[in-house]
């Protein structure tokens, strides 16, 4: 299994519009630190699988592999924009799934074209998705969210993003579930106190401690964080790490 | 006043994701033949103003030089959804102009972020931006939509897109206000028979007949039909043209 963290930015991306920060001046010279919005890509025997649908450019992407199955966490712009274009496609549809969430995004449940939206997914209940096992976690947002425990039978992988916290039988799954991975939200630097729908790194790291998975990856990061690593240099427990746009992890 | 055709595309831009017809390969192998959804440029005295925002690279447009207002025609998400990010930029606000749509277009009115949101325009009710005069033309789609009469004191410049036929009560405008240059909706091929929210060429064409600009270019064009015009070598009467991604006028 082989994961690709495909963008790993929170919705202002980095750099962030008309923003002179030290982060954002940094991605602008230089494209390993920009970060497109949050989202990743699972390979499993040749298949590919899209976690989130936020990129700007996800017909282009779509065009060199055509994706088995998107999964979506929730349907915040910033996590199904790519999917407003990519609807118009041709060719064989594309299985959707996401938490029940009615309102969608904007008219794509009402104009979905190629994207075979399936029924919302139940927490806990899994879906096989070829030999990817797929467990839908409830997560605390402001909109209907589902994080993702992945196996293919060997390793482990938690998706966790959008989330503030975890709720309860969502770290207790995790807790007996015992992913080798995790990759959490940590949008905000931890001077940004008692935040409401995304996690500070302080609380992403509490999260990892108590799940204690081998590796862990920081992921929906915003030019706040960046630039307050940049002014801190700040170091992360051993074994977890700020994920970066484009990275690849072989499991 | 100078027009940019920043996009000429309609919701499926060309190519169209997934497909293999003739105009999407060329648009693969060519980037000149490439349309990215249907927006446009105005500059006048040094001012920016974007007529839509559905190009999915708005914000890194916008960080070259910042528009002084954007003229949205509708919230269909091909004409606004690059707002969907540019919105969490920083800076001075952006005044926005459009129809009134409640609904508008995912949660951009929810939480509009630097995007000044104006209230509805109202239809034949000028509106001022600098020296250019903005007079707001009720079109036919299937959401409230606007088309645009621009005016610099000299030139005059009609943006008729989306729309399938003209009401009555623009039509008549025009015809007294007579244009020099006309952009219009010609969406599909004439072998597309009553559309019901796109003009065809003939019909576009048609219009154009009727109000006798000097110039005209068709706008929001489908993959269609470029391969329609690749396969028949139709050529359009004198003064009027398929608009080009990127291909400047200046009146």
């Amino acid at each position: 299994m082989k994961l690709r963290f495909s963008g790993t930015g929170d919705s202002g991306q980095v750099p962030c519009f008309g923003c002179d920060c030290l982060a954002c001046q940094r991605a602008r010279l230089l494209s390993c630190h920009r970060r497109e919005p949050c989202c990743g890509e699972i390979e499993l025997d040749g298949d590919l699988i899209l976690i989130d649908a936020g990129r700007m450019d996800l017909a282009a992407r779509c065009e060199r592999q055509r994706p088995a199955a998107i999964l979506l966490t929730h349907y915040h712009a910033d996590h199904v924009q790519g999917l407003l274009h990519l609807r118009w496609g041709r060719g064989e549809s594309i299985p959707v799934y996401g938490p029940k969430d009615p309102q969608g995004c904007a008219d794509l449940h009402k104009n979905p074209g190629i994207l075979d939206f399936q029924p919302g997914l139940k927490p806990f209940r899994p879906l096989q998705l070829g030999r990817l096992e797929v467990t839908p976690l409830p997560l605390n947002h402001s909109k209907p969210t589902l994080g993702y425990a992945l196996s293919d039978g060997v390793n482990r992988l938690a998706w966790l993003c959008d989330t503030v916290g975890l709720p309860g039988a969502t770290e207790s799954f995790l807790t007996e579930w015992r992913p080798h991975g995790v990759v959490i939200d940590a949008t905000h630097p931890d001077s940004y106190i008692a935040p409401r729908n995304h996690n500070n790194v302080a609380m992403a790291l509490e999260i990892i401690e108590r799940i204690q998975p081998s590796r862990a990856w920081l992921t929906h990061i915003s030019h706040e964080l960046d630039a307050d690593f940049l002014a801190t240099s700040r170091t992360l427990p051993e074994g977890v790490e700020l994920a970066a746009d484009g990275s690849d992890i072989l499991f």
